[in-house]
């Protein structure tokens, strides 16, 4: 339970109206008196009254509508506000990890730890790892020999962080997610796979978010590197050699094939998968579920999906796809004189 | 080895012939000597002859043909009555879950463990954790705080089941499945990303299934809501705030992008991707690596994916349909008089 | 650092040039002074020139080129040399995993573990297990009962092998995999799913990789089969009762649903998907992406994708496409005289 005028304190914007005790940030269609919701366009203005929430965070093109419902906190980027409020919010209802070492840890007597670490039930810390100050590893972490975990860093339970791998600062690697496991290289050699080492490792840069059994793995020679500020989804793969630039956030799903080069700022969609050895130009867009066969050298938006259909339709055009050179062809005919 | 009379007294159908003793449960193809297999339909017919299985579980409209070759158990739903049969075997082979809690679990003194749990080695379970009877964790498995296993639950090795996260009773969760990681939320704010703290949980109904290493995220501000019954395969990704309807069922590598809602007693083919916000209405079926990019509001059967061809074939006819638009502008041309 | 005649003692080939000191093996590109760098084929001639490597492998045809800029090591199959390079260069640089059983791993009285094991911390062996000589076990893994691992298979952290599963010789299982979870196997039954319990395992052969979070499920009554030298890359789900022919390899995030039969030497792509109860003949080769929605007999290589283009072109050929069998028609009634 929080004060509005507490918010405006820690956050900044205007309160207006009363300043209300808030239970709960609510989406608009939910909440209930108590909850505190926001509008961040003035287009969705006529949700505004529909609403049961006690209190709003608004721009000012909506303080006159939304005032005269009640109280509410006037802010110029809503969205943004919103962001940290609820990392605020966070803040207050989360039981702090308890910092030290559990007393199941398994931790190498060569790994250095800095003060302040949380490190939980059954990790294990290999050899000559390093674990800055701040830096929590939640239950059953594994981090191999000569791993680095940089300073307020988050690993989360079941996470594995191979050998020589570094985390930078502030980063969040949740669950079951996977750092520097081998590449996938093989030579073909009589009808047989020859593995090729993997004797690069993973270079994570500084407030990257890692999702759930998402796989970023180990360079071949030269090492995986993923810039400040990317954000992984869930069950991402990523494969050896590649290069993500700062600020681009890939969703659930993608896969990203050894060596491609993906610019900063980009955006992939959940299910997109980009080949090997491409290269995506900063500002690039990838639309869900697309696969990249070319490099993409402008910014945009790119597309590249079957349009869904009833069954029957989709079967009879779909049919009719495998004809479409031939029936070019036949439209050539139609044309000549 | 149990014998024919055996199955007949604890699962029903009616025993013809021998009272065999059987030894495994096979497929009809690689039945042997000591085989209970089954036949499905009477369109299978003819497989039964050729079938060296000791006794046949089959519809009333084979048993005169069943008979003659052997022993069988006539039963009106066959496959209900094999997977009844499934059960009742595994039982009798599998070696229970020792009972207890193994000596290297780490359990807070806060959680609520009721009598009959089976906790493997190295289980982790947090403050507030409420375990009820009859449930079991396997090894490695973590339940954070404040989180709740029903009874009868299994949750397999490696499982995270995130704080505050509810798991209905007689749900099966599989190794390495992730429940309650965050949501991928962020707000763009001048070129990088700011964290939306993912503030919701994970509900879980009754006799939910999920698959190995499947991920479902908890909700931004309300909860993801799993409804009763539903089986999700391996590998499937579910967003933050989905909800997905009772005795829906999702196939290996599906993804569900946040706040989509899909009804109940749909499915969703393998490699399937939804995209966030859109609706299914219940009885919806998606087929395999279809795309849905809008709402599907009429029960039915949906596809949406490019046929698969020979290599050379489908370079031509990908390369023409990149002209599509343009070649439906030249048959217009070519119908005008 | 290790010397160019030190390599050809071990490795074979021809040293041309001084016997120089090698620090690191780099790809031509980013080579600087002590690295050595391959050329595997005359086409990529022109690159030599500019590389900084210290040391060249090549083939005999670039050798009058390559010495003229320093060192060489001339072998026939360059790419093969290279992979066998990188295996004894990492035997050099690794920390070899310390022999023996982990004070902390719990290792069932029944277990039998061969000598020369080394299992790690927080490992857990059931009841039956065998784990043969050479075989390493990571930090966390799960062996369950009647498991078998073969020698000198190395099972890397958080790894589950699942009751009464095979894992062959020389196996690699990276992190997070799962051997053994139960298919997806229900019977429809009054609008609910009854479960089949899946009652057969799973069998690796030797020389098998298997990527991290990658699942291979059981099999419902007989097993799901992987042959000797398959390759399988991250985030691959196969499905019970798959069949995996000796020496194919499936790329990232590809899907294999229950009973296909994929021949030997075969291809998958990144996130292609194969369904259910097909078969794939030997050297069949599926493009990244695709869906294999037929069984495919003839050897060759096969695609299936939506060609990507930017978003407005897409979008205009995605909506004709839905009229495409009716295009058809309008070509047809054209073509009437």
């Amino acid at each position: 339970m929080l004060r509005l005028s507490t918010l405006v304190c820690e956050l900044g914007g205007e309160l207006m109206g009363d300043d209300l005790s808030i239970e709960r940030l609510s989406p608009l269609e939910t909440a209930e008196a108590g909850s505190l919701s926001f509008v961040s366009h003035a287009r969705f203005a006529k949700l505004l009254n529909g609403s049961r929430a006690s209190a709003l965070i608004i721009p000012p093109s909506l303080a006159d509508q939304a005032l005269q419902r009640g109280s509410c906190i006037v802010v110029d980027d809503v969205y943004h506000y919103f962001a940290r409020l609820t990392q605020f919010w966070k803040k207050q209802i989360s039981v702090a990890a308890p910092s030290g070492i559990h007393a199941t840890a398994v931790i190498d007597p060569t790994a250095s730890l800095a003060e302040g670490v949380s490190i939980g039930p059954f990790v294990h810390v290999g050899q000559g790892v390093r674990i800055a100050q701040g830096a929590r590893l939640d239950a059953h972490v594994t981090v191999q020999a000569q791993a680095v975990v940089g300073q307020d860093s988050h690993i989360h339970a079941n996470v594995t962080v191979g050998e020589r791998c570094i985390v930078g600062q502030r980063c969040i690697i949740h669950s079951g997610a996977v750092i520097g496991a081998d590449g996938f290289g093989f030579a073909p050699y009589q009808g047989t796979w020859i593995k090729i080492e993997q004797l690069g490792a993973v270079r994570i840069g500084d407030d990257v978010e890692i999702g759930a059994n998402t796989c970023i793995d180990r360079g071949a020679l030269d090492d995986t590197v993923i810039e400040n500020g990317v954000k992984l989804d869930n069950l991402v793969q990523i494969g050896h050699n590649v290069h993500i630039g700062a600020h681009s956030a890939l969703a659930g799903c993608a896969g990203v094939a050894g060596s491609a080069h993906i610019g900063a700022h980009c955006t992939v969609g959940g299910g997109a998968v980009v080949l090997g050895h491409l290269k995506l130009a900063d500002h690039v867009h990838i639309s869900a579920a697309s696969v990249v066969t070319r490099s993409l050298l402008k910014p945009g938006q790119y597309s590249g999906v079957f349009p869904i259909d009833d069954n029957a339709s989709w079967e009879k055009n779909a049919a009719t796809l495998k004809q479409l050179h031939a029936l070019r062809d036949r439209i050539k005919r139609l044309e000549q004189p």
